[in-house]
């Protein structure tokens, strides 16, 4: 048993004097997370075609579960009579789990809103559920989550001023409930586990603002921004996150959800932003799609045929020291699971990497000049539109 | 340039006075092989869902490359041009190719084998190849191959000795073109490769012998046993092994190939062979059967739902090490590749690990005991028939 470490759940370690961006440390039963971090996504349990052994590897500290995915199967009985999340997957570091909302929203259709909470049908059978701020909570709980996301409504996108007001009238009330259910499960833990509110608003200032101020009411470990990347242009992302990060709470971590492209983490880190998560790095993988400091490429690609050449040349990685590009090319073409392996290694590798870079240049205060050489040298590839909040 | 070392490409080490088992080992410029051998199946140059660092890991010390499938993509040509298969696919243990032959002759339809080769059309585009004994030595001697198949008529099953016997005349006739071809090719060779026959002759045991004694003529490093795990019964492939291993010469390694269950293994060690290739391990991991000490199971079953145990309670490999049955079960209820990964691991595991097993024994002069033991607790499970040569 744990007991309440005198270590805080989160410290600044360094703040940029010319941009939001700040150092820090997150601090949960299971590990210590240097932020900026990026969070891989292991929708089931698993990060796509990695083992456990690769993200240590990688030193990973944290990685993400989806309460919506984990809830249909194995179900959350299932997991918590196993020992819980870490046990079920043998993953003795950090886990956040999202609310379940983000996915059963996405059903569209399938879903029917309440007060209440949220009837939907699984996509897996057709048979009915219903998921509730404390429902959310008891899942999450189930699940024995390090970080647990408050049940929130994502608010679609278009929303006009009004639709966007109703919803997050309800995320509030749902924050509130989320709140009180997660504090009254609290009691019988031995683990501690930290509950963050998700600021909604769509893409206007003052209703983020409202958002916000609604959950600060309520109070939270942490707070996230929720229903960015979800089809808006990205300038709109960023304005939205620049606009809201410096307000939301200087000693408590800012995450923002299902985001994004190496670009945009950059960016997102200069207006203060410490958690990420995202599907792409894994999804883009078994694609062929790769990551490189000088901006993507599809290793799948004709060009590539005889190209000895490591997918980054400039990555330290396991994959790019040993495995070249002309081979995977092969593995592509020829649908081997290996090609998915080698592909997500290498991104996951990238992106945690760049984290670490992004840390490193905060921490000796040359975060700008970083940010300017990183994104000219990356030639600010473009993220297609959508969030990638789970990896189903 | 390694020159030709001191050491005999192969040597008998142990010999089990109560069987024809026998420990040796082979050296290759690429690595040293203690025999008996299982060499996983790497296909397209690739073991299916593993990454070369696992192989590595498992001590893997010789895997196999399929000549058809290499030849058609990405082309033998492309491969040597890249400093050839141990260099293209990153593997610096050893390689032994099979000839081509088990599968262009398992096109049926689309094959017609002449006195010269073998025209057939490509599975995958139906474009029209061709490949001879000369060819198929050109491809091996393209692709670096350390062990190199001769190229022979896998006889069908079943056959008429009328069938047999004209389908072993061809495998003679071509044995000594591919021992020519090899033979001019090597002198401009750096690293020694090593050609071994294949005899054929169905399940007749005077035609084996026939075509032994042709093979003995023309003069190989290896002699391997082809034409069985065809569809005949396993006592018929018992008896054939029985009969014909003990007249292979002593002193050369004697490889059985396609072959097999773990019991196959046992029998065969039992009868001499000293080498064998399946894709048993493997593919079977990808339907979600494992091998253990205590026989096989389907992980996918119902009964693993709740069940924390490893894969085999028996296994030291680092799946068993980590991962409950209960979690790889909902891996493939997903369908996520760490299913295909982890159950790769743990058969190959288990394979590499029976051979040891089967060395440490003769050695020790107690291989009786240990072929009794083993097969009692295996519970014989038997072998869906059918040959495993390739993993497509």
């Amino acid at each position: 048993m744990s007991e309440q470490s005198s270590a805080p759940f989160f410290e600044i370690l360094t703040s940029d004097p010319a941009s939001q961006a700040r150092t820090g440390r997150i601090v949960t039963a299971h590990s210590v997370i240097e932020t900026p971090v990026f969070m891989p996504v292991g929708t089931r349990g698993t990060v796509k075609a990695l083992t456990q052994e690769m993200l240590e590897a990688l030193d990973a500290r944290i990685i993400l579960g989806n309460t919506y995915h984990l809830f249909l199967r194995p179900g959350h009985e299932l997991v918590a009579e196993l020992g819980g999340l870490h046990q079920f997957i043998s993953w003795p570091r950090s886990i956040l789990t999202d609310s379940g909302g983000f996915q059963v929203f996405s059903l569209g259709e399938l879903r029917k809103i309440k007060e209440e909470g949220v009837e939907f049908r699984s996509h897996l059978d057709g048979s009915k559920k219903f998921i509730s701020p404390e429902i959310s909570m008891q899942i999450q709980h189930a699940l024995g989550s390090d970080i647990v996301m408050a049940f929130d409504e994502c608010t679609p996108y278009p929303a006009t001023p009004t639709e966007a007001r109703k919803s997050l009238e309800l995320t509030a009330r749902w924050a509130q409930r989320s709140r009180a259910e997660f504090d009254r499960l609290k009691t019988s833990d031995v683990t501690p586990a930290f509950l963050f509110g998700i600021i909604q608003g769509s893409v206007y200032h003052d209703l983020r603002q409202q958002s916000l101020e609604q959950l600060l009411e309520v109070g939270f470990e942490g707070y996230a921004i929720g229903g960015l990347s979800v089809g808006e242009e990205k300038q709109m992302m960023y304005d939205t996150t620049e606009f809201i990060a410096p307000l939301m709470p200087v000693g408590k971590p800012r995450y923002l959800m299902g985001v994004g492209t190496p670009a945009d983490l950059v960016e997102s880190v200069a207006r203060g932003v410490d958690m990420f998560d995202c599907v792409m790095p894994t999804r883009n993988a078994r694609n062929g799609q790769v990551f490189t400091a000088r901006g993507k490429l599809n290793v799948r690609n004709a060009k590539y045929a005889k190209d000895t050449n490591p997918l980054d040349a400039e990555c330290r990685c396991a994959v790019c020291h040993r495995y070249s590009r002309a081979y995977i090319r092969h593995l592509y073409l020829n649908d081997e699971i290996l090609a998915s392996i080698l592909c997500s290694y290498h991104n996951i590798a990238f992106y945690l990497d760049l984290m670490r870079q992004i840390r490193q240049a905060i921490a000796l205060g040359e975060f700008t000049t970083f940010r300017t050489g990183f994104l000219s040298q990356y030639k600010s590839a473009t993220n297609p539109n959508g969030n990638f909040a789970s990896d189903p």
